[in-house]
């Protein structure tokens, strides 16, 4: 099975740095890529039209990938781990790369799934990585079956929900399971009896109307980033 | 002038709490709306098809409503700010609509853009804002002119890019602007000599690639969180 990547940038890095996941790659005479630099690499002088044809963008760029999407085993909480990120029923492409994103940038290398969450290789969920996409593992799974399965291994499992403790007053556990839910409906009532913690972000807002939620994925940057910050800075 | 907000949270709120702004309601037979709460309202009930007509969404709702633009004088710092947000040239409707509906989080009502950013009353940027665009004060100005005219006020003005001082180590002055760069660029090389102090979020991968930056609205989540954090909870 494979998927496309679009643009100079995740080309290049698949090529520099996971060549045995390039296909093919197919590029204009205006590309500034490095087809050359690997002998073995099925690589394609075409022109703008092909890449136009196949390109899922509103303004395709000069150059695509076809990559081999790596089959993924049931997730395992592994020794190196100190954060792995669940996903219950993220939906929204843009929420689920952006979020793919974050997770490589704070350096959390799994991702776990729920079957009903937006498939990873979905072009735009590629485009919102910006190439994170190639150095993160993503997992889909019954969450409640991989938190079951892992239970022995005495992880926390912290989920974002609107009534729990104040993020700023919560002491991270490592190593540790953060859970974030659907867009609208938040963790699955399956779900967050499976929680050890439940944590918020509290609303600085002193309107008499309040905006109700953040985005999802502005929500995990800020837990991301509390978790980093204490494991790090505290004390 | 005029914007088109929709979908029934949005339209109930501004019929709630800006009535002054609602110039035209909209709304199908299915809709749960609250038309006639205000009789001085100017509401219509229609058909779907007027909606879908007018609708700039993929997938229209039942009512959408028309409201006034508020006409925004020049920004000026008020005592009661504590923290004022800059746009400096952010062009994607979704992250600018995000950034909105985080600034009405983390309580900060003010929002001064270049002339180069996006329009905050963009159908996208409304619908990414889920209802924050009634509750904040967007402005358009030079945002040279606009650091100039309030220098006299000696308000620290932070700026992210990826050369600052680690957010984990910096102290926020309060009264503060914040500034925010652009989606690809950062924030410009006329603005970056007027910040008082460059702050960056570190970068957690150990991978030998690295993702080279976070989206802008990811960012600013981050940044307006640790401001309020330290505020609050510090000492």
């Amino acid at each position: 099975m494979c998927y496309i990547a679009e643009g100079i940038k995740i080309v290049n890095e698949a090529i520099d740095f996971h060549p045995e996941l390039v296909e093919q790659v197919l590029f204009t005479s205006n590309t500034e890529i490095k087809p050359g630099k690997n002998p073995l690499l099925n690589t394609e002088l075409v022109d703008q039209k092909v890449i136009d044809k196949i390109s899922s963008l509103k303004t395709p760029q000069s150059c695509l990938a076809v990559l081999k999407i790596k089959v993924k085993e049931k997730f395992h909480f592994e020794n190196s781990e100190d954060i792995v990120l669940f996903l219950d029923s993220i939906r929204d492409p843009g929420n689920m790369g952006t979020i793919i994103r974050l997770a490589d940038w704070f350096g959390v290398s799994k991702i776990v799934c729920s079957h009903d969450s937006v498939d990873c290789y979905n072009p735009k969920v590629v485009q919102a990585s910006m190439g994170s996409i190639l150095r993160t593992e993503v997992y889909y799974e019954d969450l409640t079956m991989a938190l079951e399965r892992i239970k022995p291994e005495k992880i926390s499992v912290f989920g974002a929900t609107l009534e729990g403790e104040n993020i700023y007053k919560t002491e991270p556990v490592f190593p540790a399971i953060i859970i974030m839910g659907n867009e609208s409906e938040g963790i699955s009532d399956k779900i967050r009896p499976l929680l050890t913690k439940e944590i918020c972000i509290p609303n600085y807002s002193s309107k008499q109307e309040k905006t109700e939620s953040l985005n999802v994925s502005t929500a995990t940057s800020i837990i991301l980033s509390e978790f980093r910050r204490i494991q790090n800075y505290s004390k």
